[in-house]
């Protein structure tokens, strides 16, 4: 089922008191360099760090309370590990969380601080969805995907909800890989242009859109973007994608840390790469901006200290 | 003439538009840390990355028409000089910075970026007070004073005004040096008990409160809390504290930069030494906040890349 606006209009209402509203900031700065009227979403400010909070309550809540008693199992590199096991932590439901090994340090020690078991495999010799399939077969616990699920879709959605309902931005900038957020955020904000920003070289999204069905990256592709490395997109974003995402833009590892610089700088917020994505392709210009009332989502904030030195260093 | 809570109210209305509202940040892992309901009044988040703007704002918004016309001064190792010369901007009218030569890099650029026109001094062997007089004389130029001044303080309270419009908190940390911060908020929240932080060695306050008169700092005290290092507070920050601040807590070098790192971690926003004074007092447990509802003002951001990273790194 593909959710709609009413179905985000829902997540709203039953994610109230778990995930926050997050401010929408200003900065003379920010304006003075594009030319536009920008407003950051500021996500790193979520509960949990991210926005996948507002996917992961909303998918929990939803569940009925003998599902919820059996505990929830979700796979994740990152921030949807952190999202699922803060939100089982505040309905008081068992998680566990299957996590690659080298997963950022600060996500495996957060999702652990939040008394969720957490099981690491390793990415080159391991499947994690076997992993997963044999958790959830022996528990009976309930899988929450990280993007490919219309509870979670329209949870992200909220984030969408919530700048619309202080602006009404003529083009929006959402970092996707799965496309949870901004198939969520397309939804919510109806009549704004949506621009998705994929890590420069895993570029699945823009040949997606070209072509007209979903496409693959090669695997082994890096990015600094730790959180926007999915294989390929979901099937139900695909579907509110196809015809609401207007383009894909990519962006470089140096884009990346130049924004989280910039962010450091002059916004004064904690991103992390994936979440300084849809700055970094704000202010690299390859979108005409000016004069536009644009909001970009800065979807998270769960960076290491040496990536971000690294950044503030470039 | 000492400013009341009503004038902080006017200094609310002046400011719209000018100054933004700043969030009220929640965090689990800090409610965890302290035992308290903890609320962290971002003001770096604030134009200008401090909470300075509200009253530069203030206190140019009631010049009058002729005044504004010849200008304005001001002398400030920092966040002041950002703000008045932001606020100048914002009113289009002149301002003249004297800052010193030591001053942040980032202070002094950002200041320049605004337009003002800024004259650095030698710390040790000139006095910015005559400096400061000469082109005040030479100009006609108003003085916007950094902390003595009603309609300053009566900006800055604008903080503790809107956090008594969200919560009622029993406790207030605000950092302290010319004490127009902590006045201002004294006199918006007159129910809340108010501790003055201020850094480790630099502690006139504590000694003023407890004496009963203003009292001086030997000049030549370091602290990485460069915006805490005034010589003595001011008269009229005093005639509101000495009634209603609770008590001064010092805080280390070591400690401050132990709370940017939290604010980095946890909360996601980059606080400058000063800034982060109060988050230290509340997590180095020298104040029983237990149970209490503490709100904290997180004052300011504006911090180097190498103070920050030393920070992280420690």
């Amino acid at each position: 089922m593909v959710p709609t606006i009413e179905d985000v209009r829902a997540a709203a209402e039953r994610i109230k008191g778990i995930a926050v509203r997050t401010p929408l900031l200003r900065n003379d700065a920010l304006d003075a360099a594009t030319g536009a009227k920008v407003f950051v979403k500021a996500e790193c400010l979520q509960r949990g760090g991210a926005f996948k909070m507002r996917g992961a309550a909303n998918a929990i809540a939803a569940l009925s309370p003998e599902q919820r008693a059996r505990g929830v199992i979700a796979f994740s590199s990152g921030n949807h590990a952190i999202a699922v096991s803060t939100a089982a932590k505040l309905f008081g439901i068992e998680a566990t969380i299957v996590m690659p090994s080298d997963a950022p340090k600060i996500k495996l020690e957060t999702t652990r601080g939040n008394g969720a078991a957490v099981i690491t495999y390793d990415r080159v010799h391991e499947s994690r969805e076997e992993i997963g399939a044999r958790l959830s077969a022996d528990k009976g616990a309930a899988m929450i995907k990280p993007f490919d699920d219309p509870f979670v879709i329209a949870g992200q959605g909220t984030a969408g909800l919530e700048i619309g309902e202080e602006i009404s931005p003529d083009i929006v900038f959402v970092p996707a890989s799965g496309g949870g957020l901004a198939a969520g955020v397309a939804l919510a904000l109806p009549q704004a242009r949506i621009i998705a920003v994929e890590p420069h070289g895993h570029d699945d999204i823009a040949r997606t859109l070209a072509s007209g069905s979903i496409q693959r990256n090669a695997p082994g592709i890096r990015s600094i973007c730790d959180g926007l490395l999915t294989e390929q997109m979901g099937e139900l974003p695909y579907a509110i994608a196809r015809g609401r995402w207007e383009r894909a833009v990519a962006v470089s590892d140096d884009a990346v840390r130049r924004a989280m610089k910039f962010a450091f700088r002059h916004l004064k917020i904690v991103v992390e790469p994936s979440g300084a994505a849809s700055l970094a392709a704000l202010l690299e210009g390859g979108v005409d901006v000016a004069g536009k009332t644009v909001a970009i989502v800065a979807s998270g904030g769960n960076v290491d200290v040496e990536t971000f030195t690294e950044a503030l260093a470039a």
